[in-house]
């Protein structure tokens, strides 16, 4: 392992990947360095990813929504001559730490998720351009496309030969996509998964796993058709001009705190906790839009999203023992309402849109982090509107009632925008407000009618907003016991328990691939006859299989 | 482990429930004889429940519902004095195999729906009437009742303290309850299920966990007003008659196969395979609904289901390394089809529709059992109506095309009947067929006109109710390598894949059940935190908590 993990990269970079744009279509080749590996003791062949591939592919993703809102197509293709991509290296996944594996399984899939709604969000709509073998996690790249075209010559196939091979599942969203985006009929799909040699040809479009079949001396002059058809038929106007992403600028303490510009991340091995806290704006919103773009990433809340994300999967990789997140916020509310106010002015520009489904993943972010995460409503917060959802991404929220003794700052509140209503939904589509009041819908019209109330505790408990008001005299012992408390805690007994708790209401592909399909395979990359010494990733070239316990549980 | 677990019992073998009846309303009563443990080793002390506690509750449900269709209401209480029930054995989980923790709750879990749905398939709803603690598998057996009562005293409360206590998830539908059915705010829901104490009182109704909290001193009164409350409320008449459920009659041989009356099941422990073939009546179906009572348990359709059921728990339990089942019919279509009309003519009595929701159940079970299912049309089989729902509930399903040399059976046939398209959802709410058909929904259609026609297999593939069709040149060949192919994977893999195939589309309390809930709690019963040596269940009353790795994943 290396000593730190670091999200932070930039075209300059990138070892595996490379863009290049023609007008509003992108070409983004996948082209692994075998030798560039994020940790030691393997090779990156055929195109097989690790984490440090898929880094770079959630930087590309980003920039492209931000960088070049001008692209409309991104066509995915391979640098490789035979090969697609043959998925998630075998080797790492066998030599990795459960817990790596599993937060591996859920950055990759939130990068899916994150291309896969490019279209839907930003009018970018993302082709797999299949030629060669393109199995399992590579299949699960070609999946989250929204089109997929493969050429029909005798090697070219899709396939997802993780179960007969390695084992495991295909856990990047492979199982859902294949039953519920694609609707493969369900022997099929039996018939599909359990095949190493995979479907080629016409047969991959008659069982629905791919959505074209083109003639292979005709491959790349369809692709390229095909890609500016679709940019033809996009609502963007083609001249939006993006903005550059700045490197994120952060310290890292001794002690392992970080200092952003806009985000605090104080932490505490011992106690084995993090507090966040997010820092309001310092000056009031740009004027125009004009402005806005000229601050670029700057924009306090572009900024700030930035920062939160980064500091996510910072915590995430680097400290797995960190298992309480608190989340406070110290600033002026009236300016987060400016910005707010700012965005939802200026809705329908794509800068505007872009920071909206930033944080709207950002937030989901939060949601699936198998963290215990609580919020302090405290003296001098500034929980308005965006940042008041932390509030309910988060499991549990304390707030200050009254003056505390000492503590001159303003008095703790809560203040709801339209924001907190619509443009945030969670994984499962709704709100988090909604998703908070299942049982009690008309709460939900109760919280809407206190739109721009700043309100104090004893109002916002009463909205049901808060789980507990503490005074003065209770705010410090019901706090500490709470996250002694929590630490004490079995670590897996709190995911999932969290993982259940979370996602109440309507199930979505996204909730699935979140709750069940990565459930199972978590309970595989358990299972001896996955990562045993016997087993199959241990044995995966070899040549001989996993000697397998047969009982069936 | 006892040689072998018995699913079969009746009132006059019962241990650990009593009921009684009076009129309208069933007073069922949980009074666990500490010593009569199924397995050595521990003492169910404080109405803490095994798998032995299960099967009689699950057999009073089953019985309830066929020997008592005049009843209305269950009032479900306590035999002890100051507990209504401790949740699941400690001592039990802790020393119990993964792989029997698992079937155990899946067995429970599905005892649970099964009385949940008997309010809306058979006007029979339960009543929980809490007296004293009512913690984890405890108040999980009352959250599945459709009415909960809590009397108002210092030490009634109930709890889901699994998770702080045990460091395992409330895990039979307690979370996805509490959640999905009870909307229980999810900030309260995280507060409730991480404390050891529960909740009491008007806090309980305030928090939606329970429906009502009666004075300790009018409690028996309330409870007994209230159940004659339901009882006139409902639709049945109340002077329907029961039948008596006789004791399945089945011979074990000494390699494992079962003789029933209606269902054979060969076991080849070599090749981990059971083909269980069940046979069509042998005579027409009854000329009246009083010759069908007369018939009682023996006609065809219930007795068949009865016999398909226990040889479903049966291997289950029993046999955990046979991974492939084989579904297969033989005998007359048309007698098939005459007692399905039966039933389907007197669909409003209620033997009738306790035979098609004992169906529904029972197919259910299939549909979440984690072994290889696959289905053979073969010549002289009988797949109509209720019987080719089997086909669907498969993984695979193959079938005999054209005559075979040496077979003068009839040619194989599937038959479809309207049950074929309501009576029989699975448990995410849609017919096999139309989960089947998510992608082609007008392939549902197609197959509706065809009911009645008896297809051979050109016709059966044509319409998708297939996977694969074999002339007598490749069926041996074929049916061969794809066993043994199957019988070589990791039961592991088969299992995850098994559980995201079959449940496309929408999700349902009961799906969220068996996938999400299930599987974290299976990923749990496999970390040391919970059953290592020093984990949590191991250290179960030793006074000492689990000894944790801190490392969250």
């Amino acid at each position: 392992m290396p000593a730190l993990i670091d999200f932070r990269t930039d075209p300059s970079h990138y070892h595996h990947w490379h863009v290049e744009y023609e007008g509003a279509v992108a070409w983004l080749t996948m082209d692994v360095d075998e030798d560039q590996g994020l940790f030691e003791g393997y090779q990156r062949k055929l195109n097989s990813y690790d984490l440090g591939v898929d880094i770079e592919l959630n930087d590309i993703v980003q920039r492209m929504r931000f960088e070049h809102p001008e692209v409309k197509v991104v066509v995915m293709q391979s640098g490789k001559d035979k090969v697609f991509c043959a998925g998630a290296n075998i080797r790492m996944l066998g030599s990795a730490a459960h817990s790596h594996k599993v937060n591996f399984c859920k950055f990759t899939n939130e990068t899916r998720n994150a291309y896969e709604a490019a279209e839907e969000e930003s009018g970018q709509k993302y082709i797999a351009a299949v030629k060669g073998s393109c199995a399992g996690g590579g299949y699960e790249l070609a999946l989250a496309c929204n089109h997929i075209m493969l050429t029909d010559d005798s090697t070219s196939t899709v396939a997802l030969p993780e179960v007969p091979l390695l084992a495991v599942l295909p856990g990047t969203g492979g199982l859902t996509r294949v039953t519920d985006k694609r609707k493969v009929r369900r022997d099929r799909a039996d018939v599909f998964c359990s095949m190493e040699e995979g479907i080629k040809g016409k047969r991959a479009v008659e069982w629905r796993l791919v959505d074209e079949v083109v003639p292979n001396a005709r491959f790349e002059e369809v692709v390229r058709e095909r890609a500016f058809e679709f940019a033809s038929q996009t609502s963007g106007t083609g001249d939006e001009v993006g903005i550059p992403l700045k490197t994120i600028q952060r310290k890292i303490a001794d002690d392992g705190s970080l200092t952003y510009t806009y985000l605090d991340v104080e932490l505490d091995r011992e106690a084995r906790r993090a507090v966040l806290t997010l820092m309001g704006p310092s000056e009031d919103a740009p004027a125009s839009i004009d402005a806005a773009l000229e601050q670029g990433s700057d924009f306090y809340l572009l900024q700030l999203c930035r920062e939160l994300e980064d500091a996510i999967l910072h915590l995430r990789f680097n400290e797995v023992e960190i298992g309480t997140w608190v989340f406070r916020t110290q600033g002026e509310s009236a300016l987060v309402k400016a910005h707010e106010d700012f965005i939802s002015e200026h809705a329908a520009h794509w800068f505007a849109r872009e920071i909206r489904s930033y944080w709207k993943r950002t937030l989901k972010r939060i949601d699936v982090t198998s963290r215990s995460l609580v919020g302090f409503v405290e003296h001098g917060s500034c929980f308005h509107g965006v940042l008041a959802e932390l509030l309910w991404a988060v499991d549990r929220t304390y707030m200050m009632e009254d003056e505390f003794e000492g503590d001159n700052r303003p008095l703790a509140r809560i203040t709801l925008s339209e924001d907190n209503f619509g443009p945030y939904p969670m994984a499962n589509g709704l709100s988090r407000l909604e998703t908070r009041f299942l049982g009690e819908p008309q709460q939900v019209d109760k919280a809407r009618a206190q739109i721009g109330a700043a309100l104090e505790a004893e109002d916002a408990d009463t909205l049901g907003l808060v789980t507990m008001i503490l005074d003065d005299i209770d705010w410090e012992d019901e706090v500490r016991i709470f996250l002694e408390e929590r630490a004490s805690f079995s670590p897996d007994a709190m995911t999932g328990m969290e993982a259940n708790l979370r996602f109440a209401g309507p199930e979505t592909m996204e909730t699935r691939i979140f709750g069940r399909l990565t459930a199972w395979q978590n309970w595989i990359f358990n299972r001896p006859n996955a990562v045993g010494d016997e087993g199959a990733l241990q044995r995966y070239g070899t040549g001989k299989r996993g000697d397998y316990s047969m009982e069936r549980v």
